[in-house]
């Protein structure tokens, strides 16, 4: 039914394109993006998924990172979605009755997307007060048979990948030697083991990012007790991908883990961080600061796709800018920005595939707003009581940044407030409006029909889909 | 033809809404907007506007009401508006090349959409360096024989209802004895005069704000020179209401000018302001603190709305919620949310006439982002640097907000980043994706038509609207 309804939709389309080639008036065309959109708004389910977070992408992140790459005019490619909304983000107190945190950390707010339920700061994918395991939504994925991955700038076992292929009660027990917070789990003891050994034991296909250094960390209880955790998923039919190079070569077919720094990817573009009155800058950032062994976020992604999608099979994909909100949270503007920027080129990468595969639903967002604000130009009566810097922008122009959300110095807060979010795709129109993040999953499984039966027969349903209205 | 494609669509969701119940899987609704977002799309023009600008309304202000009021899992009727996307506030610098002002103020932000052109912070619909006069949309609008009107909590001739009927180089100008920035304006020395004369000499129907004191000075040159621009309004046929009663009491067929306040309204609700650490609070905010005779932003909006619209007349109508902006300078939490809830209600009654009048366009929006933000609970080694205050919200639960654009005790700063806009009715969809400010003017002048000939004649012009198209 699905090409059916398309092929409608283009021939209304391409009806409408010759109407307006007969339009003679000469008057200026009229704004009205009512036709696109409701061209945009596509039939039928997703064949796939590829969901782009980009950790601390507040509004004001987006903001600063456009001002200062093209300008207040210009756009990035994460600004030509066609649908958009906004998504809250709070988070549950870990003990009873639940109320609301305001202010989500990156483990909870991932676990809202990738399994529809609220939990406490640090856990993931686990309920709070108790402890028990929720599905993800890349469980859900693998269940139905599609191809799953998880790509991140930061360490495979930091919070946003991890919420997808783990369950346990804390961020921090990323690998077999950093189980304090977390003994219930520990494999010696009859659980799932860290986040490393999860992750692995999950068979998510394809799995790049950095934190070679929990992966090496042994393994102290199960059948693969003894072993590293990268050699357990050797062991497991994993290929290892150490360098750009590697992953470039790698060929579909066999599970791929890309491991490509001890810990967190290298910034992109290195700058001066903000500092106490007067302030870091004028400054512009020097880019192109990660090693040509590393590679960017837009290959990983590129690779990452492209192992997912072959032989077109179904798959679902996060893609994570991590390195975003850890910037921001130590008043690094040129750091936060080469992240920002280098996660829209791995959005463009995304969309780029989605103009070939139109039925692909394409989610970009933040998981929480951040600290940086752009504020006006410093004087010594006015000006911010944190630290901030002040940038030359595409334009020529200066903008100042700062950092206030906590004394200087110290680690830069998350805040509360609702985040954007974009889409384009089958199910895209669904973050349009106000949502909370926890209606992403739900919109991801809808979207690939994984929570209900398969489409409807009968008259009715199929006159539905026949007028694009399904 | 727009009631034909109205019909149409009613036609088509009458029959889905059988076809759904007739849906007997048992199954979870999906959630998919894109359907509901369809049958949002209006055809043809719309009849009437309203615009809704919350000064100072970024999402943080949005996302700390909600909490507060109606717990962060509810909704404000701000957040039902069925089309989302985030505008872009940047101004210009006074002097050429008239580089982008990444902070804007409010007069150039009104500017932006009241004429659908940039120009430099203080300016009212006048263009940067060469102080030029930009045609208003409540210009347009009255050119075309429309209905006009302009709602604030404010003094009428503060920046934002000063744009649409106000064409002057600086916002500071409001009454005859406040001329210091802008001599060449002087009705003395041949020029259009002060804000507040300006306002009254454009014959706006409905004028409904604060600013008496404004209007009681003396004119000093032209036709009404020697009297008060509010007894020069009488002259020009205005009805003068004082109170929330006389307003009440108003009726259609006059010009009605509401003078409520010597300056701005009083405040909704009262509270403790922020202060450095350890900060203000916890506590709830004291409610209803406007006097009786001052009537409140709903009921201003309500007269003013059944004023405009009587005999079917077609009407552009702007309302202000101002002092969102005025409280966050000041860093009082109380104050702002009280405000912000206050436009809200504004927001509702905007919103029960258009579904009463579905050929209106409402759009709801910010003019620039503000200072407060949502921290973590403060504690000695990680609090704001600036002041902060603790709210115990509609969920029982502590909210910190945090004011640090500037230092504390001085005026907290505007902020650079994209601000939500939301809209509902013909051209609503305009807003989806990411535009500058100035694109609402264009929204607003194609939906009520102001910059276009009349809908096409012939077969496919007509089709196109037939099926819901155009």
């Amino acid at each position: 039914m699905r090409r059916t309804c398309v092929t409608v939709a283009f021939l209304v389309a391409g009806l409408l394109r010759v109407a307006r080639a007969g339009d003679v008036s000469g008057a200026p065309a009229e704004l009205d993006h009512g036709r696109a959109l409701r061209r945009s708004i596509r039939c039928g389910r997703a064949h796939s998924v590829i969901l782009l977070i980009g950790d601390g992408l507040g509004d004001s992140e987006i903001t600063s990172a456009r001002n200062y790459q093209v300008g207040a005019a210009g756009r990035l490619r994460l600004d030509t979605l066609p649908f958009t909304g906004a998504l809250t983000s709070y988070s549950q107190q870990e003990n009873p009755p639940l109320l609301p945190e305001y202010v989500v950390d990156s483990a909870a707010s991932a676990t809202a997307w990738a399994t529809g339920h609220k939990t406490s700061n640090s856990r993931l994918s686990t309920t709070a007060a108790t402890d028990q395991p929720l599905t993800t939504i890349l469980e859900l994925a693998q269940e139905r048979g599609l191809r799953t991955g998880s790509v991140t700038t930061a360490e495979l076992t930091d919070a946003t990948p991890a919420a997808l292929a783990a369950h346990i009660n804390h961020r921090s027990c990323e690998g077999p030697a950093d189980m304090q917070a977390c003994p219930q789990y520990l494999k010696a003891n009859g659980g799932r083991g860290s986040i490393a050994e999860q992750t692995v034991d999950h068979h998510v296909d394809v799995v790049l990012g950095g934190g070679s250094d929990r992966f090496n960390q042994r393994i102290d209880g199960g059948p693969y007790s003894g072993l590293t955790v990268t050699q357990s998923a050797i062991a497991q039919g994993y290929t290892l991908v150490e360098n750009a190079a590697e992953l470039e070569a790698a060929v579909p077919g066999r599970k791929l883990l890309g491991l490509f720094a001890p810990g967190n990817l290298t910034l992109e573009w290195t700058g001066e961080r903000a500092t106490a009155y007067p302030g870091s800058g004028p400054q512009r950032c020097v880019e192109q600061q990660r090693p040509n062994r590393e590679p960017s976020l837009a290959a990983m992604t590129h690779t990452a796709i492209e192992l997912l999608a072959a032989g077109d099979a179904r798959f679902f994909l996060q893609v994570e800018g991590a390195s975003i909100d850890k910037r921001d949270h130590v008043a690094d503007p040129c750091g936060q920005i080469g992240e920002t920027i280098a996660f829209d080129a791995a959005v463009g990468v995304a969309i780029d595939y989605a103009r070939r595969h139109p039925d692909t639903l394409i989610i970009v967002t933040g998981d929480h707003a951040h600290t940086s604000q752009i504020i006006p130009a410093p004087t010594q009566d006015d000006h911010s009581p944190g630290v901030f810097s002040t940038l030359i922008t595409a334009d020529g122009a200066p903008m100042t940044i700062s950092y206030a959300t906590n004394l200087p110095g110290r680690k830069q807060e998350h805040t509360g407030t609702q985040i954007r979010v974009a889409a384009e795709g089958p199910h895209g129109a669904d973050v349009v409006g106000v949502n909370d993040q926890t209606a992403l999953f739900a919109t991801m499984a809808d979207a690939l029909g994984l929570r209900r039966p398969e489409p409807e027969a009968g008259f009715l349903p199929a006159l539905r889909r026949l007028l694009g209205l399904d």
